[in-house]
């Protein structure tokens, strides 16, 4: 059992909580909880730490308890595993996990896809729920420019509910240059724009398919709407001016869904 | 300007700021920030505090000057406004207003109502985002049990984005009863269940439309859903359990606004 706050690994773990840099460079991600252990592919697991005192619960459910003894696994107390944990009832498992490498070219290789691209989108709740609802809703890619929000955050992580395991998503750094392509691949691109003209439900989204979402203040920039072929909005009522950024992605996503399947 | 956090009507927000119960007994809230300020219906603001400084800022803009001068205001230390302030980054204006009171009677006198009930909807921040999409979709009225968070939470006010002062709810120890006595007033009631057999794209929402949304975890209780005309369910693709409380709301309501309108 690990004790010590100087180990060097729990060291480790504690600097990739707080720094999504050293998370990148690693090419790694950290999840923690029962639920999450259960969903984790098993090939991309590289460590486990469970708490002092957790192995009787979790060797109740049988299939966390075989993962647990296939991949192996350490033991650290209860006080050094709250200091590793980034949540205050921590459950008392976590795992590093390897990052996927998806590329666009895989992502365009599926029939009619239906992408999510965010721009600058910034809180780390939004982009978890629009990971989750977007594997719901047979979303086939989430494109993210490098202004939004880590998708490894453990506050994202922990809202995707381990749709972060399944839905596949390429980082940008060239978000214009990423719609452009989408768009050569006769991808239709609709930006959810306050000054569309036109609402969602008058289009068609059953063949391919990109939403542009913007930042939660500031919406979609002027240089990423101009790449759309049409800019689309959700009619609002009584004096509201805009809706929550993972709204709006939601019910885009979930109309396309309704379109393909009626 | 009130420079000592000793005077009694600054200890009196402060208290107000953490205790949902004295809000309650005093039957008032607390809203901060020059937007909130701006969509304040006017006859309900009690009071007004503004930060030392603020004047000229605030009075840049005419209808919040204007508004300010009308109902006269306070003007407190910047350091005793960061003690009466919810936020980490005041934007240093801050009012008491009086709570609406709505009754069942009045959100049942209009045509077609569409109702979003809630039971023991936990998190803040969701419930805020029903409101305010519930106002951009058209939503008569929200009807929330006792064990649903605070609707005057200060985070929940935040995420209303003012919808908080136009969408009339009302909230009630008896959320069985209430939603017999729509049942009684010809209104459909869907219970959005993850055991429901049908997705909600089979059902028309063009007349009084009632949707139950349940807890984030547990979903809705056995009692309030056997109140149910029917059980409706959002398709999920992947391996996708559940959606957020606030996404599912939004999805079902803007599928009713698409319904209504189309």
């Amino acid at each position: 059992m690990i004790t010590s706050s100087s180990n060097s690994r729990i060291k480790q773990i504690v600097q990739w909580q707080n720094k999504a840099k050293e998370r990148r460079s690693a090419g790694i991600f950290l999840v923690e909880g029962f639920k999450m252990f259960g969903e984790a592919p098993e090939e991309r697991i590289r460590e486990i730490y469970i708490s002092e005192g957790i192995w009787d619960k979790a060797s109740e459910v049988p299939e966390i308890k075989d993962k647990l003894i296939r991949r192996g696994f350490e033991t650290v107390s209860r006080e050094l595993f709250r200091k590793m944990s980034d949540t205050q009832s921590p459950q008392g498992i976590l795992c590093v996990m390897e990052r996927p490498q998806h590329d666009l070219e895989s992502l365009l290789a599926v029939p009619d896809p239906l992408f999510i691209v965010l721009e600058n989108l910034q809180d780390p709740g939004n982009l978890g729920t629009i990971v989750r609802t977007g594997e719901g809703a047979g979303v086939t890619g989430i494109i993210m420019g490098s202004g939004t929000a880590d998708v490894y955050n453990p506050k994202t992580i922990r809202a995707t509910m381990g749709s972060v395991f399944r839905v596949p998503f390429v980082c940008t750094e060239d978000l214009c240059g990423t719609v452009e392509r989408l768009r050569e691949n006769g991808i239709r691109v609709y930006a959810a724009h306050l000054d569309g003209r036109r609402y969602y439900d008058c289009f068609s989204f059953r063949e391919g398919t990109a939403f542009l979402i913007g930042n939660e203040g500031a919406g979609l920039g002027k240089e990423l709407s101009s790449k759309a072929d049409s800019w689309l909005k959700i009619p609002m009522e009584g004096r509201v001016e805009s809706l929550n950024a993972a709204v709006t992605a939601s019910i885009l996503m979930y109309e396309a869904h309704r379109q393909r399947h009626s």
